[in-house]
């Protein structure tokens, strides 16, 4: 298959073009959308979208309880899937939520959610990562800019840029708490990064990213490009859409506040993996879902 | 001397009342003050204060010609004034510049600016800190909570609580390039640390603050007190200025955003500087001002 996103293969970083929609369904179907034409704009122009009071508060609630009775269960389970504090043994992440508890399946599979992606994807979409994050108050470190598509493409074989992440706020994102800080724009260029993929890359890479980081130059002329930095806050219960390939960063937690949420990777089913265009084998199954690749929702989309 | 504020000799960290005034001039007098009664109170209760528009855009533009100047001129200087990067040889600081720039001696001697801490520390004033912070853009480290005074205190014997800092912001701060974060309503308790003053330890804690760092629940104590925390943002040559224990930290600056200010510390002539009360040594001249301690200003205060 053709590489329309080469990446780690060159000595030199390089910027180009997006080569794919931003949003998958024609625009003359905007008055079908669960979005306005104003949010799907937004969306288009910069890369991602805020919503709020999608959910009631008493889901939010809900869903508040219970990662934390998940963390509470795992303490003491040892699995590739808890990532752990690099300085203590707090659970940081937990991974395939969608998978392998029902609460969340049924959140990953909700049909508000799904409308929206379904629209902005452009077809019957299923889960290529789910996780929740927890930034405790104080220990949160800081996570690198990067592109969350380079390191599909690259370690998992994402084709196209057909995904997008969503992230369900589960406690209050202040400017000051580690937020994550966004690119505006950023999504319509690729930057090509230097360096090879290092052998089991992802189990560093998830504590700290090294390799598909963008250099402070193209970093720079991306930031000029959007006129600035976002930051999404927002109270508890708020989602954040970001495209898959919209630049994003987050500083350390220095505050006693928490910056907890449930994050989940929707991926069009006409986006499936393939061989890894730069990576050094396959990643597990929790990370970049091969196996479970059926379209979510009960109506399908029939085109 | 007594020491009111002990710190850095018990097991257990403490927290107790502050026991000077935070405005030395008595509020009787604020119609003679130089700020507006609204702006007295939020300094006496917050324990900061956000001036705009103090300075010109000109001599703003100058002080931003001016700090390149010295860094540039500075660059290959081997001083122990000079602060440089743990990770790289950039310049992050230069101290006393208001002994050896006679522009800088100038600012710092600005009767704008002493009307302002004449009033505030009710009393003639002298510098008993002043340096250049350079922040640059993706490269600037983080600083960890920290009262000023606790430093001062224990490692400069500085007795009372009757100095102030004054930071000139000369980049746009922003809430994403690691802009200054303030604990609001925290300097009026003192939270005495755990840990002794290592030999030298100014050495280390200019680049990274281990001892006389708060513990969590302290800190989280203190943040619940003034309902949240306060970021200083303000577009280039906003003066922010800041009680001498005023808990505040920054984070790291990801952004391609540099953060660079003038910083001042002013202190009373009626709290000079004592043996240290649980420091090991006296810190250097260039970092805790002993001998240089004449008011500054053309009209002296009288009382």
């Amino acid at each position: 298959m053709e590489d329309f996103y080469p990446s780690r293969i060159s000595e030199k970083p390089q910027i180009m073009k997006r080569r794919d929609p931003v949003i998958h369904t024609d625009r003359k179907h905007d008055h079908e959308a669960p979005l306005t034409k104003d949010q799907l704009d937004f969306y288009e122009e910069n890369g991602f979208l805020q919503i709020e009071n999608l959910f009631s508060d008493k889901e939010v609630a809900a869903m508040q309880k219970a990662i934390f009775e998940l963390q509470e269960s795992n303490s003491c389970v040892q699995s590739e899937k808890m990532i752990r504090e690099p300085n203590s043994n707090e659970i940081r992440s937990i991974f395939a939520v969608d998978q392998d508890d029902d609460y969340f399946k049924d959140i990953a599979a909700d049909q508000r959610l799904l409308d929206i992606v379904n629209h902005l994807l452009g077809s019957d979409v299923y889960v290529h990562q789910s996780r929740i994050n927890y930034k405790p108050g104080f220990s949160g470190k800081e996570f690198n800019w990067h592109s969350d598509f380079e390191t599909w493409h690259t370690e998992d074989g994402m084709p196209r840029m057909r995904a997008l992440s969503m992230s369900i706020a589960l406690s209050d994102n202040y400017v000051h708490n580690g937020p994550l800080m966004l690119v505006p724009g950023s999504h319509k260029y690729y930057v090509s990064c230097i360096g090879a993929t290092p052998e089991d890359n992802y189990k560093e890479s998830l504590k700290t990213q090294k390799v598909g980081v963008p250099d402070n130059d193209s970093l720079k002329w991306l930031v000029d490009q959007g006129g600035g930095l976002s930051v999404a806050t927002g109270k508890a219960g708020t989602i954040t859409i970001f495209e898959s390939n919209t630049m994003h960063a987050s500083t350390s937690n220095m505050t006693p506040y928490p910056r907890n949420n449930l994050f989940m990777v929707y991926n069009s089913v006409e986006n499936k993996l393939v061989e890894p265009f730069a990576g050094a084998g396959e990643r597990p199954e929790y990370i970049a879902v091969r196996k479970t690749t059926e379209p979510l929702g009960k109506e399908k989309i029939l085109k």
